[in-house]
């Protein structure tokens, strides 16, 4: 693309950023996932309510906590595009792994990452996560398509 | 905020932009809408599938047939972060109107847009729309919520 002009340099520490904490997330570690958060964070969830603002890591550990062993994470099609101070993620990413209740979880779902350069670091400003919806009346949650 | 440092232009510039797309969503007009997108355009949309790639003006003609009158568009809450050539910005959109079938459709959902500054024009390098899913077993998606 020649209207790309991405440092090199940002889009890898970009990268560095999404693939810890995407090993964060699977480790169940919140403050470690927390620490990627700017001070402003907002976060459009997978669940209710449609906005929260602020990080949030008791919110994180507690959800954490219904999960038995580790989170599988599998990111697909990740694309960063990184200009001087700001700069968005997009990707589509696997989620896997057993409930405390024993059910076997497993969807894919849609990341976008919003992000902000602050004091020489990357920190995800805006996030949002989502399965979109059938438009058959039925209004189930789409968690069975596949990539 | 100390870190922010929007250009007021260019935060003018790209709601600008949001409004005018917004009205050419509730005006029906699928091309204007999609003049407002990047050559290399991605879509996270309320409906499947997970993930679309370009422009694709039909679409959302055939979408917009399935309206009667405008499409309402309420937008809150909207929050944009300009860099020099990359933005982002997040809302909450109260989406109204009247279907075909006489069935009145009203749902609250979040945007996040991803912007990139080409040839001195800002445009929608992505779009992320979506509502909720209620994590209860039911995975009903969260059609019901209210700011």
């Amino acid at each position: 693309m020649t209207t790309e002009k991405n440092s090199a340099a940002d889009e890898a520490q970009i990268r560095r950023v999404i693939d810890d904490r995407s090993n964060a997330l699977s480790a169940k570690d919140a403050d470690r996932v927390v620490s990627f958060q700017a001070a402003n964070f907002t976060h459009f969830s997978l669940a209710p309510p449609l906005m929260s603002k602020g990080s949030d890591a008791a919110a994180l550990a507690a959800w954490f906590a219904t999960w038995q062993g580790p989170i599988g994470q599998e990111i697909r099609d990740l694309n960063i595009v990184a200009g001087d101070d700001t700069a968005f993620s997009t990707s589509l990413v696997r989620l896997s792994g057993i409930k405390k209740d024993g059910e076997k979880a497993e969807l894919w779902f849609r990341c976008t990452l919003c992000f902000r350069k602050i004091a020489g670091a990357w920190k995800i400003a805006h996030e949002h996560e989502s399965v979109p919806f059938y438009m058959d009346g039925s209004f189930r949650a789409a968690v069975d398509l596949e990539p």
